[in-house]
């Protein structure tokens, strides 16, 4: 079973699925459990009311759907849009292409609009597209916050300013300064209703839980995210979050559903049962531990670790003489790091290296940067001297490789950083 | 978290999830992997080989993906009919009930054939369709297997014969006698050639590795089981398994379907990567223990020992002065048996006391049999005291409830059945 | 490894090692960790301060030694002892056996007093020794609550009051209830001032966490048990209490000892570091969590579990037909339960079958009794269906080797107790 | 439980207990068992046989005692020894101290050979003390292989030539070279019987498994370890592994001993039960993977690895501009470092920090050298970017108490030496 057993831990740093911590790993230690006795249930509550916090939404509805992040993917267009709905989609990596290869399958009329990879989601294009839109014929806008291929984070909050039509923007920011003054969080709410009707649909998979996602003060209608990606936990549950706008979509939908129907669990939630089908007991348990441990944490404190963690892998990077393969500073992923290498080296070779000689797991390039980039993946439970260990093995396998690395360079960029930045772990002051 | 502790073990007796071995339980205790090492696909490799043997087909294509049973039976049906074609299907209870609700909604034209719950499947309806179905209007026979609802085994060797026309099968046999004589064997697949062209799917969810389940012998063309039941791991791998006219069906079929589809799976075994998305690695390891677990103790003890589990409590229920949902001996099951309880006693309180008072968990009446029966799953990893234990517990909590039951008798009927019937433990004569 | 596996869970009802619930587990699932950081000491904090309550002392100092139960005795023993010393010993079946041998090859001067197997210690000759002792040269009395071997429980209240001289106790008796009054507890702590000043030690290694049990009440000087009784732990930890004289006695006590000797671990008690040497990071957090689970359930609630297992066992081997090893009520154990069996029939092949047909584990008769007895261990995390699974397994198994058992007797006889007599789980009212 | 929780994992360099591999803590994972099964025995059979391989020894005898290091220790010395008996003993820091405190405590008269705190061991004068000692007062020598607290390894083989008097050794080699010629190997036992009668008792704690051990060829009577250590489990098991001589001193040694007495455990295994009181029945699962695991990796691999991790070590030390305790060359670990820190900083601050702010856990200096040393152990199962993650760490933190050290300089010299001599895992070639 282990036959590719080498000795000490594997460093695993693979952008998904990540490490698991080991309360996680205990709590899911354990033997099947009847779903309908009351203790699933209860439990159930807590998760769906603690789930929320992840997505920062308090009006959202939440599904912890038995499947991957492409099965995320397929509740999130299924059961808001028809077949043949016009929807805006980016493509700027792998993950975008086949979550726009899902919508096309799907039957939705795709309005793609592509960058190059290593770049964002060319928002100026959506701009001119929402713009012209005046019949509302654009019912969704699909994006992947952050494009785990290239290391891309797209910008949500722009997205949203560009839904909130102008003028409807300058009006209202002018009445509201002069009347609510105070209560200007109650009335941005209100502001939804003032937007492009298009449903506003994000891939939160390698963000959500480690970058800074905001589903309500973003008008987020659906976002989603994956158990193996930051929540640190193995792969079996997609989440999807519905803002009321996704929910009342749901309705009239007509894309065919069942696995993926949100109305059988809104059924079964209205029941205090809460499941349409059997879940996974172990996950059930390892999510409620794996929340504990984030609040325990605090979310911000995650994000602003992810962000120490993104910061110190681009300054090794650098410190090797290696370009990201992002483009520009404004789309620098924290999640992970997609490293070009020069055109004589072969990154398919480093990653394969890397797991023969040091157990070190590292990201593949996919289609077409296959070779060209290898991804070092820096999400989810993790901390500093994982990442430098991991830097560490990156330096001795460029060399191995043939790359001319001076060894330590970006271990000292990047602890330089640290050394500077980590605060004392809180409970431990 | 464990705010409904009860001292001792958890009795788990609905039929599904199942209790899960120690061995399965330790191999699943493990950290996240990259699936895209070389040691996920090689073991995933074995898996596609090895769960073949638990459906007892040599020709079909598995496929284990992430997902509960609802999704399995999903893939099963997208993957190989149209919207609008017409298919039979059988409703004795409230699993084939939601199976068909699901056949509704994916838009299929169903012929649905119905019970009494408690029987088995109307084969005589269906013979006389096939019969008069020349024009092969029918595109599909939906069944299931076992109805975990009402505790009914339906016939499937008698299906498959309907299947094959009549005067064909007449024809055959004599030539087959002649000519073939010793290839009998090789012949009796060509038979398919004859059949009926309609594709026969199967949910073997509570029956495949605790049943007599022969999916080539039948001519299956989709079954599929789930991972919590008599696999007793886990749920998350919903296990659909395609005899090559399945196969041959979904490359025209029109039902749209992205994460269910075979064809991403068919792509990512030809490249030796397997995967389209990510599996549970934990999964993926729990399987490889599960199947050797049943290989160790061969899977026609397995489905012996099912059947020594099935008897006995039958053989409790009587004793008991208890009678059997299922209304004849032809139909019944050896996973789970459903209780019917006298009109005075409401089945639901037996279920509640039973967690309550003795840490024990069995199965509600579901739908028009709520508060009629209570069910007893007995499948998956379970030896006989366990079963002892259960059956020494309702015997208890019929009397709580009111039913003048003989303490002892069911535990004793059960056990003089065991005692002339359980075979040494192999590995330790 | 696995090698003896069969289907199911094997039933565990040897007097130790016992079942280990879920919960401690997982506990105990966690990778090593640094003993000298502040974690460590800190938990050990609350387990020496909890620990107490499971001897039911305030005054006591435990000592939570890296042995067995026999190293346990040796720590009790060595640290209050010198070469020499008279010390009077309880011989009454296989365990009190070898604490006397321990004894003599620790070199003191032992007064066996030997009963019957199958008798409680005779505590009549007790009276007359420590009557006639007004040397005192009796420095300890040396007696095992429960004897695992034969199923018998000492009355430790009646040696405590032999140890009370008699007209000192009258004389008090009359003077508390004049003065006093209401501080009869305070005084009789100060009881033990009067007392022969013999060291009370006992073996509790099958009683304490299942059996009534009080050290400061009845004046216990040192108190023991291993961790894999009714702890319900892996075995590993010897956890011995020592009262201030027991204490006081460590001062003088001439014994060669230093991996069992207190000082060490008094000296780092002071220090707050805890630990002289290496202790088990799990078996600590194990501990943390199986006194958490006998606290949530109530010591109280314990030893009355342990009651109803113990009663219903013996009207079970009652109903069989079968004696009790145990000769009189006075002495019936609630944790093990010796069975004569029939002199036709070898209890060694009961063992050796229920284990290599039913994977049900029961005790041997050990020594003198050995192929007369077997044992139904019934202590630690365990619930009342186990014990009738058990016991319906016993009957087989007495088929199986000739006896003529009503098969199903022993489970009503013991279920009709339980159905009398059983509470709800308290956290699912 | 866990309110010491810092995000990611914990990175335990503490020379014990070290990181447990995943196989091993998936082994532990399980129930306790009836140990008198006939399944506990036949794995005993086989850890008992493999468990020589450890030690180099075909004809030593090895005892898995439940305790811990310095319950090992007594074991060795009060089975060989009786009180009064003169030993030699080599004081080099605490561990050997406390070895001697032991010692002395137990009542030999131990001539005790001190170095200072950073060297090894006086060979010369135990040359001259066994040399002088013709009437062979001498009754053991007593060493510790690998001083954990300055990191010091002693020659072993260097005792050995010490003990097999010169003019023996002289003569013998002539005999040999002329009459033996190829049996060289069967010879050099009979050596033995020329050597000084003086018993050659080892701490191997922090070595066996680790350094380049072998009882046989070197004459060693008594060898132990712990299980913590280079083993890689949990605390619980002390393992002795003594030679025929030691075995024939052990009935004549009149130390007092029950708990540690080896005749106990011979006479079980004669038995075949092999077990005189109750084995942790996860410690020897455990035990048995850790062993599976040394053996495919292979007991010289798993030697040059922790090689590599003691040079590379070394080599940051250096790089770091700090000098390690050990004084010479010749002695130093491959196994821990203790590294001296300029007299303006206190070391304990150093752990401190590393633990609060880096979740790193490294060793105290101890007693003598406590504040002047930190320790980092880099032994068991533990591999190369484990050991640089640590290194960058103790660079952070050496910055952080305010020495001048370069960022990075430490992991390049390290992964210097590592991307030289590193090889590809055997099992992923």
């Amino acid at each position: 079973m282990d036959y590719v057993y080498g000795p000490g831990r594997n460093h695993l740093f693979v952008p998904g699925p990540v490490n698991i911590p080991e309360p996680v790993l205990r709590a899911m230690n354990r033997n099947n459990e009847d779903y309908r006795s009351p203790a699933v249930p209860a439990m159930t509550k807590t998760l769906l009311e603690d789930v929320k916090k992840i997505f920062k939404t308090t009006s959202g509805t939440p599904f912890m759907i038995p499947t991957t992040g492409t099965g995320a993917w397929e509740s999130a267009l299924t059961n808001t849009l028809s077949p043949g709905d016009r929807i805006v989609s980016f493509l700027i990596g792998q993950f975008s292409l086949l979550w726009i290869d899902q919508q096309q399958r799907l039957k939705f009329n795709v309005d793609v609009v592509e960058s190059e990879w290593g770049q964002g989601a060319n928002l100026d294009v959506l701009e001119s597209k929402i713009a012209e839109d005046t019949a509302h014929t654009i019912k969704a806008i699909c994006i992947v916050h952050n494009e785990t291929a290239t290391g891309v984070t797209n910008n949500l909050a722009k997205v949203r300013k560009i839904l909130v039509l102008k003028w409807l923007s300058i009006c209202l920011r002018m009445w509201l300064s002069i009347i609510y003054l105070r209560q200007s969080h109650r009335v941005l709410a209100d502001i939804n209703n003032y937007m492009h009707p298009a449903l506003f649909l994000v891939d939160g998979v390698s963000s959500i839980c480690a970058l800074d996602f905001r589903m309500d003060e973003w008008g987020v209608d659906v976002a989603l995210t994956g158990s193996q990606k930051a929540l640190s936990l193995p792969t079996g549950i997609g989440i999807v979050c519905a803002s009321p706008k996704a929910l009342e979509a749901s309705k009239s939908a007509k894309s065919v559903r069942v696995f993926f129907d949100w109305n059988d669990y809104l059924k079964f939630y209205k029941l205090g049962t809460y499941w349409p089908y059997t879940p996974s007991i172990q996950l059930l348990y390892g999510l409620r531990t794996a929340l504990d441990l984030l609040f325990e944490e605090g979310l911000d404190n995650v994000i602003a670790r992810h962000s120490r963690l993104g910061k110190a892998t681009r300054l090794a990077v650098e410190a090797w003489g290696l370009k990201n393969c992002t483009q520009s500073e404004e789309w620098v992923s924290d999640t992970v790091t997609a490293v070009l290498v020069p055109p004589y080296i072969d990154s398919t070779e480093i990653v394969k290296r890397a797991w023969k000689r040091y157990n070190l797991s590292l990201g593949l390039g996919l289609n077409k940067i296959a070779g060209k980039v290898f991804r070092i993946g820096h999400l989810g439970n993790l901390n500093e001297l994982q990442l430098l260990g991991c830097l560490a093995g990156v330096e001795m396998v460029l060399k191995d490789v043939g790359y001319p690395v001076k060894l330590g360079s970006g271990v000292a960029a990047a602890s330089a950083y640290f050394q500077n930045n980590t605060p004392l772990i809180p409970s431990r002051i």
